[in-house]
């Protein structure tokens, strides 16, 4: 018996995700074709002949946001059949988090802009994203939330030194919701060390500076 | 500027993973032809048109190795430009965690057999397998790992009721090394609760059963 295989195109699409005003923001473009023309959507690219995922990746970042030497990690593939109007269409996308520093957006090649957006604010609006492309926010904001409860990417985000009020206010940032001041330093203490500095406390108690350690398990 | 775009055919690779005789085992196939034939590979299939990757994993898994109704997740997707001799292929992989007693393997439509291989074994070995999939099983075994230490799949592997050596075991081939007793029982006590039931303890001393606390955090 024979059968018709797929052979669709594959798109790369980037989730850049950061921490500016003290909130979570993604890296999205303004399409500026059809299909969604003007509509926001992930910062994307159809993958070349002759070229990996992973070199794709960062092509699309590069081409889409202008951003590069960027660190992803592959985070889900999307499969659906009609997630695409125009024929079947694979989509890799991968998974960045981001210094807000680091972030300098520039328009690309199909995109007339790159924007942060706030994350919460998107998901919880009735905003039109692109294709599939508010499902893949949403799953990269749960992956997020479970990065952070099982991994130590909160300090990704923070100086070498840090206050433990900066510290818990990015984990409720990433978390997305609040945290008691008593149980977050007692779960966080195994992985901080003191610095045996001091904030200059000008308006506020002074507040002590800590830092990773580097053994922590 | 034109520039030429991947179709490739879109391969759904299949990692059952189980524990049975006391070790933890993965479904194998051995190829039925061309390319790699005779040697052994994950269960694997090609995407139709209409089909999604989800519903290729659940035929894969029936046509190659005569299960059904297994529950898969999506593991990783890998399109390195050569992991296929014949044309550019990627594969999504899918993986699963089955209880032995589910497993009665037969053979499928292009394989002539389908086997359970030790996993430690095959990955210590110089076993030349089809394709990548050594690289595919590697990675799926220590995202097993990682699931262990962050998640309760460990139960799955267990029936309702168990002893604490019958658990400690399960975990220490989940994540293939051995545990202390005493740090084990502390770590999992959140987890489950006594049943208020005992062995019968006709040649050791009888242990008590516990099951998992259907509330804990």
């Amino acid at each position: 018996m024979q059968y018709d295989f797929e052979n669709p195109m594959i798109a790369v699409d980037l989730l850049v995700f950061t921490i500016a005003d003290d909130r979570l923001k993604i890296v999205l473009v303004e399409r500026g074709e059809d299909p969604f023309k003007g509509r926001l959507s992930l910062p994307g690219v159809f993958v070349r002949k002759g070229e990996t995922l992973d070199d794709a990746a960062q092509r699309g970042i590069s081409e889409e946001a202008g951003l590069s030497d960027i660190y992803f990690e592959q985070l889900y593939t999307w499969g659906q059949l009609d997630r695409d109007p125009r024929r079947r269409i694979i989509s890799v996308s991968y998974l960045s988090l981001v210094d807000c520093a680091r972030i300098h957006l520039s328009a690309g090649e199909r995109t007339s802009s790159a924007v942060l957006y706030d994350v919460e604010d998107l998901l919880s609006s009735d905003e039109c994203l692109a294709f599939d492309h508010r499902d893949i926010i949403a799953y990269g904001r749960e992956r997020i939330k479970n990065k952070t409860e099982y991994t130590r990417i909160a300090f990704e985000f923070l100086p070498e030194e840090f206050t433990l009020p900066q510290l818990q206010r990015v984990y409720e940032i990433l978390l997305g919701r609040q945290l008691y001041k008593a149980n977050f330093r007692r779960k966080i203490a195994p992985l901080i060390e003191d610095t045996q500095k001091m904030t200059s406390g000008d308006a506020h108690r002074p507040s002590r500076y800590y830092r990773q350690k580097p053994d922590a398990e």
